[in-house]
């Protein structure tokens, strides 16, 4: 009998935010699965840290590219559907020998989670997914302020996005969420700043984890390095009684 | 010394989707409050159904009106303010006495809660928020396919906006998750249409709870009627290797 792909979502962070049923699906694993940079620890192994239980197989995952080649160049598909074809090769060897194997991933799964990429390429009853909470609620949820009321419409975009597309969304919807901050903040910044949503911008770093820092975006240079985790939420301030 | 108030995110409905920090907090909680319609079970308090440990004290607290006023008419606030206000009294009451008060939230409670209006009434030093898995992370993992790829926009709107705002957000954003459906199912299609999505809709209900049914908006009537837990998801098509 074959066994089982999962892809688990950790969660934003805090180990304790990870849900009931990963947890469970973790602590029985043989096998587990994770994409990491080469030469790098990986943000998905390094979350479920201490979650792991004693004796697990331990399969990283490495990117042949991250930021090398642009992804605009045809060779950036190719190479990666070269590497992920190798991935599902390995885990498929472990699934036919009867095994289960958890794939870990950060935040949730299917919320931009590199785990698609997998998922895509695998039957779709040899796969299960587990939702988690997603970063931008940790975000929202270290700001001490809801991110929705009432009707508000909240929109989810990319600092990878160009400036003209950050504007024009930014100014549609009444809470917003931009995340892939990293080289871009100086562009988030402008674009916020055309929309007339900077000074209600928030700069969240590390959400749920120890070093979570929250500042308003106004307090923060151009300069500042985003890390990873980081994430800019601006709150809606729809109907309440 | 006086207790504090958690808001806890019981997540979108599986009771293993809760998060282990939830569950820890609700195992050893002594009172736990939650909203309900008069002669109602609750919606969260059914979704904690066994979670609850033996011997918590449960503290119902019942709306005055939900549909009855218009939220319009300047009765609907004052009414509900005021219904806030007597809440606020009863969980101050009990964590003046020493004692912490968990309140059930259906998702994440800082997304579209109710629970952020006893949280914006109460002193910031006293209330903990624990972040949940939200109900449309379970709503676009039941459909099997990732609700955004690289890049896309995700924009989330209440099906109770006019068919003009509903039709100009559908038109611009990759993705889309709409909640509040009910009544508003019709409009709601009729906006998707206008916007060239209807054909790519997907209807959820009951998401990760025992009744989850996953089909195509397509293949649903309008009188179909829309459960509570409904949510009508639009996949983001981005980039992918």
């Amino acid at each position: 009998m074959s066994g089982r792909v999962y892809g688990i979502g950790l969660g934003p962070g805090d180990p304790e935010l990870i849900s009931v049923k990963a947890h469970r699906l973790l602590q029985g694993a043989q096998h587990v699965a994770f994409f990491r940079k080469a030469g790098r620890a990986g943000q998905a192994r390094t979350l479920a840290g201490s979650l792991l239980p004693a004796g697990i197989v331990e399969h990283p995952m490495e990117y042949p590219v991250t930021t090398e080649i642009p992804v605009t160049d045809p060779r950036y598909n190719e190479v990666l559907s070269g590497f992920y074809a190798e991935c599902i090769a390995r885990l498929r060897g472990l699934t036919d020998a009867g095994d289960d194997v958890v794939v870990l991933c950060e935040g949730d799964p299917f919320f931009y989670g590199s785990f698609m990429h997998l998922h895509a390429r695998l039957p779709d009853n040899s796969v299960e997914v587990v939702p988690a909470i997603t970063g931008m609620s940790a975000a929202w949820t270290a700001t001490g302020h809801p991110i929705t009321w009432g009707d508000d419409v909240l929109t989810v975009l990319m600092g990878t996005l160009s400036e003209e597309d950050l504007t024009r969304h930014m100014g549609q919807a009444d809470a917003l969420v931009v995340m892939k901050i990293g080289r871009n903040l100086p562009k988030i910044r402008r674009a916020l700043t055309r929309a007339g949503r900077a000074d209600a911008a928030w700069f969240v770093e590390y959400a749920s984890m120890p070093g979570q820092t929250v500042r308003r975006l106004a307090d923060l240079s151009d300069d500042h390095g985003a890390p990873y985790f980081s994430i800019v939420i601006v709150h809606g301030q729809g109907r309440r009684p």
